[in-house]
């Protein structure tokens, strides 16, 4: 079975990773990929390789829309075609492998199954992310699987262990209430509701003394690893209504590069402060803790190591669960193939 | 066949080394440990991975007697029990696995076996170590598998090639008679006792002119790689009675990392500069031989190789055959069972 | 099958790099090797391994011609017999692995296959480094399969592309003509041969103005990946007899370390700039094509991969069969023997 579900949207990069007139090349689920944007504002991509002596295509040059390979001249289009030799007279058939990608949310979105079940509308809504909203973006490569990223990110309540200093917890959580929800687009929904509690640290100054809040925190993910956090602050008995900061929305999205490492992609506020600031909450807070799971089972399958499933791993898990079955529905059906 | 005997004592760490109210984590036969001192003295080791996901307890932090997972907050005692949550009415049913563990002459030594056998009385003798001797204790990690260790020290001849500068060897132990001896408790011992021999320079300037000495080099090996040195220089004719310098004696512990790779532990004469020159000694001379046979073999079976078997090998090939036989009769009863 | 073929001539050094009074280890086809040269002039071969507890001989010292372990002072002759031994009375039968090599053209060659089948007359010809040519010579190790690296030398198309800037190169090979010679001594010519062709950049100021020029790039190819290179450029319609600079010869020579890294022997012009600058040629524009098709093939065998294959690869390609053939020739006999 592959470690990896084929068809679903994944992301390859922000949209202002791929650079103007150039390349980009970038391990996406094993395979390295070229990505570039032609001249009518559309994305290709094709595997990073040239079939002639296998060198990176990224090694080469743009010439107009096409790909020229830096080592023998042999020039390829967006459709992965060879057509262009050096040599006047000869025509070489040659095909990249391709892949279906779009571009969506500032994102890069690409479908590594059959591509007749593409359908961009069913790439994850993060809508709000189009609109005129003072953000930057932000991309890591972890050394973890993708799916520790998941366990983190659906399991909010290592914030009130690892990130007590950075984001000021003071374990509220443990009395809010987890509810699990599922939608009919395939998203699952792990959701924390916290009534009455004490305002984290940096909050208090901006209400009465000895006010309490209501806080919600509620994760959306869709296969394969894509995430979405919605974080709110009321005035505790407010019905939600008086807010005490304006609501967050964050993307937190995680593509495969292999299967011991993953590309994180998330926003912060903008400002090299809060770049560094974002940077080092994961890279020094979540991070360490992801490496020190992934060299524990050190390629050891999760199931196999037989975790301690706790009830607030319910989210958590039921992605896990879902992927696992979309894996074993893709395996069956290769098989029959 | 497992690549170490299970049921026998090995070194973890010096006494030392665990720090008060901290933790001690360290990889040993290829898992890794966590290592930390209850309020009563005793020493507690459990495996060093949380079984919910996995991340290195060392990770987190001690209350008291207990440790407390860094990533979502599960507590365990020093029984491997799971004894806290942060969600206060879930009481998760969670057992890490425990090392029978046991603090002895001034070492933190481990069963990795049945724990029904594990007898401290057995643990080797170095109750010299226990008094008041000005010593320091010294731990390296050598790239090497433990039984090159094993070889190095039971086949003392090599100083006279490795070691001319740093210990002054003339090649008297080619004038010596070697022995090799066993004891009920499984003991082996290779003796070196040198007769009328030049001394070496350092010890010149203690002696008449042209007078020789008797010296002995006598090593005694317990399984797996548990060492321990005794040497004395005396004036030649005395019966050993008129010493030329006080007799040495230095244990000499090795206890695998990794199959690949290994823990030292010895003890060398108080002091910075003597800290360094035991340092010294070790990475510049044995080190290098050590690793360079590592790599020669790259995981071959050292008896596949057809080693070369010299008489001055006696000591050391019987420490090798010993532990071989553990392995098997280790191998046959777990087949068995 | 053996990813090497043992019935041919390697070069394992320039006969410069072994030290005088010294030794020379290195890893060639996978093994660890120590050369070194002998009183009566000649070259001695024998694995860098001692037989007794398998530490490179090469961390030991010479004795006149013989080797002396540094561990435990074995001593071996230049047939790989032990010797000497430190015990006065002791004389071990062991026996070193050899290597049949001669030095011949500057170098060092070596025959890993059968030594009866060995005739050094078959050393690939390099008569012309033997004479008083203005050169030095330059070594370094690349990490791409040996393969590889013979594909981009019996490729010369491959200058367009990535030496334009040093070499000058401005296209002219596509209006030339290629064509692949074989001799029965096993060689295989890549030739181009274009006619009437814009000169290069640099050897425009020697030429009147508007002045074409008829060039030639010949590569000859030995087994495994022993190449030699000669380069004539002459004014047109000269029939070749008004050259325009002095012809120009020069090794390039391949000998695998491991399969996936390479000894590359090459020589250049006198002087630390001429070194500088062909090494910055190689490190910086073949290099990391090289390095890059290594990667993407990961193991994976060159006709798995499925290359493209384009007319100029004619010379290259028929290397590559006839390296295939002598090494299932090889894997034939050693299966009947």
């Amino acid at each position: 079975m592959s470690s990896y579900v084929r068809n679903a949207w994944y992301m390859a990069a922000w949209a202002e990773q791929v650079p103007d007139g150039g390349f980009l090349s970038r391990r996406l689920l094993d395979r390295l990929w070229l990505i570039w944007r032609l001249s009518d504002g559309s994305i290709a991509m094709i595997e990073d390789r040239c079939p002639h002596r296998f060198v990176a295509l990224s090694k080469g040059r743009r010439d107009g829309d096409r790909v020229v390979c830096g080592y023998h001249g042999l020039g390829f289009d967006s459709t992965g075609q060879c057509v262009h030799s050096p040599f006047p007279d000869v025509q070489p058939r040659a095909q990249v492998a391709t892949m279906y990608a779009v571009e969506r949310h500032l994102g890069i979105w690409f479908w590594p199954g059959d591509p007749a079940l593409a359908d961009p509308a069913s790439i994850p809504d993060y809508a709000y992310l189009d609109g005129d909203r003072p953000a930057e973006r932000g991309h890591l490569v972890i050394k973890g699987n993708y799916e520790l990223m998941t366990d983190n990110l659906m399991d909010l309540t290592h914030a009130e262990f690892i990130h007590v200093e950075s984001f000021g917890t003071n374990g509220s959580i443990f009395i809010g209430k987890q509810s699990v929800k599922q939608e009919p687009d395939g998203a699952i929904w792990n959701n924390w509701d916290i009534a009455g509690a004490e305002p984290p640290g940096w909050a208090a100054p901006m209400l009465e003394e000895g006010a309490k809040i209501d806080q919600w925190l509620h994760m959306r993910w869709h296969a394969p690893a894509n995430m979405d956090l919605s974080i709110g602050i009321a005035k505790a008995d407010s019905n939600r209504a008086e807010l005490v900061v304006p609501p967050l929305r964050n993307p937190h999205i995680v593509t495969p590069e292999t299967t011991g490492t993953s590309h994180y992609f998330y926003d912060h506020a903008p400002g090299e402060a809060e770049a560094a600031q974002a940077r080092r909450v994961f890279l020094e807070e979540d991070e360490p803790m992801i490496e020190s799971a992934e060299e524990a089972l050190a390629g050891q399958d999760f199931w196999d190591a037989r975790p301690l499933i706790l009830a607030s791993d319910a989210g958590a898990i039921r992605a896990r669960r879902r992927l696992m079955q979309m894996r074993r529905s893709e395996a069956v059906a290769a098989n029959e193939a």
